[in-house]
């Protein structure tokens, strides 16, 4: 096996997910070429070469990877036709762009689960209102736009009747409301020889305003078999996209006890932050392998853990200030990783903290501590 | 306590041990400026700023020093002059100039372990081979140049009368043969408030032709009051250097068993490169830590490990070329740390691997299995 050292790594997106991934490739002396909209995005001055550039425009995308040998994502929303054009002159893509396609659009990925007997919340693909209305049965439900969507941007709740004034005129997927006991995620890991390895299952918990994570519970408390088919269907899902990469698969643990895809993402995850302390690889490491061509990662905790993203405080808005690190970096245990963001906005993911500890019970108390202490202001 | 969040520290030296301070600080949004003589040395992708210019030049040192907040070195060897130029004009100085100045010199940090009381093997300055014929008593004996030597430069044995024609006619110190039995380090912190916390002990095993530390153990298999005297001695020393930074103390445990100092540098060191992985704060995390002003971490070891440093293999000089890597890679808790650079020659330190494992005999076998397999070639 050829590995890849040496060679340049291009990144779509400079945020942080890109900024923890240079940050582990440093040990295996990756060279990374970083293209972001923003001037100053987090991985500006941790690369050979940072382009400013617009990531849905062909020919922007398209000449910033002719520079690279492998070419990789931290965001879905990039231009995916140059990626193919990339890939159909020789060059390395991970993920695949055709996998890419899928997932870009909530209405292929829903399809794509459907077709390859995946179990999902039901749904249809509406294009607007009218439509909407002929699917009453699926109600209560989240709306979704086909694409662009992340964080919560892009999904309304769709409870009944009343609620269809408000919905979005574009190409959508109406989702039947999972009847959710518990959020999990599995990220499986994909070599370019078709080696799968999958992490233990995390537990998410989000936050009801923001409607991004608020914390994970990494291993997530499953039995047995709710792990075992956890992993089972999330190594299903990514072996059925015939590509290489890091894929977060998130689901959903049904009060019936029903495992359901809900999404996947093609890339590091924000579920998988706590793996840079507490498995023995982690998911930076293991897509830096994959790029780089060496052998997959162990992906085993070696501690249970607790991850809470640090978001900017209600009520402030401009340059960042961290208050209350002193009270939280005095924890043993506790790692804080901020992302370089300048500015920070109500609810904007400024960087998380990790925590280690023997027991859950000791994780949530040292984690309301830091809730309590912790603040992003301006 | 008001945080160092936001300002330019600037790093003496732009090296691994430069590198891996950076690779941590990126969690804290470190802001770094560089100075290195090689312009392809290895941070010089790491940073805010990067500057090519000799260490030892005062302008060079005092115009860069001038654009920074806090001032910090990862080598000794640099103009202590402009540093302490530096702070008295109001910067901060991370570890002290007047300490840095101790330090450099091995005559005056020899005298300075006597005047404190401080246990170290005998010793006398001198000046020429005369002054040397003069402390025959001292035979068998190691004779060190008072500066700029580091990994062996600079250190010759003294045997006997007829090892004396080839002495160092300049200002040295004769330094009289300790009866080792382990050579061990501990790495101290010291915060600008003055709050000191110590690593425990590992113990160095050298290789005998590079006289560079060829692997480690961590922690140092020493009885209590051993692992006890020799955190004591460690701490005296630095309180006694009146300074803030990270310091290892490298100690020899003599066969009588007794703990004598062997030499101090006032920085991030190799024999504490497993902190990394196997302390729940690293030492490079420590002096972000410290140079940030935010609290002291916690030193405790959270598993056994091995340090392995990967040197270039005899017989090639060149662009480096790493084999064997995908064999070490294959093996679980094996964690690789490749340092940028893009040259090899005989002895040079390219990188290291940090083990962790359960007992010394897995440790020392893993370690024999990666020795075998992991090549730089050219």
């Amino acid at each position: 096996m050829n590995n890849n050292l040496g060679k340049i790594i291009g990144v779509l997106g400079g945020g942080q997910l890109g900024r923890m991934l240079i940050q582990q490739s440093i040990d295996f002396n990756a060279r990374f070429h970083v293209l972001d909209p923003a001037e100053n995005a987090p991985c500006r001055h941790l690369c050979e070469k940072f382009t400013v550039g617009n990531l849905l425009d062909f020919d922007t995308v398209y000449q910033f990877g002719k520079e690279c040998d492998i070419i990789t994502i931290e965001i879905e929303h990039v231009n995916v036709e140059a990626l193919q054009q990339l890939a159909n002159e020789g060059k390395t893509l991970i993920p695949d762009p055709k996998a890419l396609a899928i997932i870009q659009d909530k209405g292929l990925q829903k399809t794509f689960y459907a077709e390859n007997e995946i179990p999902t919340a039901s749904f249809c693909l509406i294009n607007d209102k009218n439509e909407l209305r002929q699917h009453l049965d699926l109600l209560p439900a989240f709306l979704k736009t086909r694409k662009l969507g992340y964080d919560g941007k892009g999904v309304m709740p769709i409870r009944d009747e009343n609620d269809i004034e408000k919905a979005f005129e574009q190409a959508s997927v109406l989702e039947q409301k999972a009847d959710v006991k518990t959020e999990i995620s599995v990220i499986v890991a994909k070599s370019l020889d078709g080696e799968t390895k999958a992490f233990p299952a995390v537990e998410l918990v989000f936050d009801p305003v923001y409607n991004l994570v608020d914390y994970l519970i990494s291993p997530a408390r499953l039995s047995n078999q709710q792990e075992k088919t956890a992993q089972e269907i999330a190594l299903a899902v990514v072996n059925k996209l015939h590509s290489a990469g890091i894929f977060a698969v998130e689901m959903f643990l049904t009060q019936s006890g029903e495992i359901w895809v809900n999404e996947i993402a093609p890339r590091p995850h924000n579920s998988g932050h706590q793996s840079i302390e507490a498995n023995v690889c982690s998911q930076y490491e293991m897509l830096n392998r994959i790029l780089l061509h060496l052998p997959l990662g162990d992906t085993k905790t070696t501690s249970m853990s607790l991850m809470l993203n640090i978001i900017g405080s209600d009520g402030f808005s401009g340059n960042a200030v961290y208050e209350g690190l002193d009270e939280v970096m005095k924890l043993s245990g506790v790692y804080v990783h901020l992302y370089g963001k300048e500015q920070t906005q109500p609810g904007r993911k400024m960087g998380h903290v990790s925590l280690l500890g023997e027991t859950v019970q000791e994780l949530i108390d040292k984690m309301n501590f830091i809730k309590k202490h912790l603040k992003v202001k301006a």
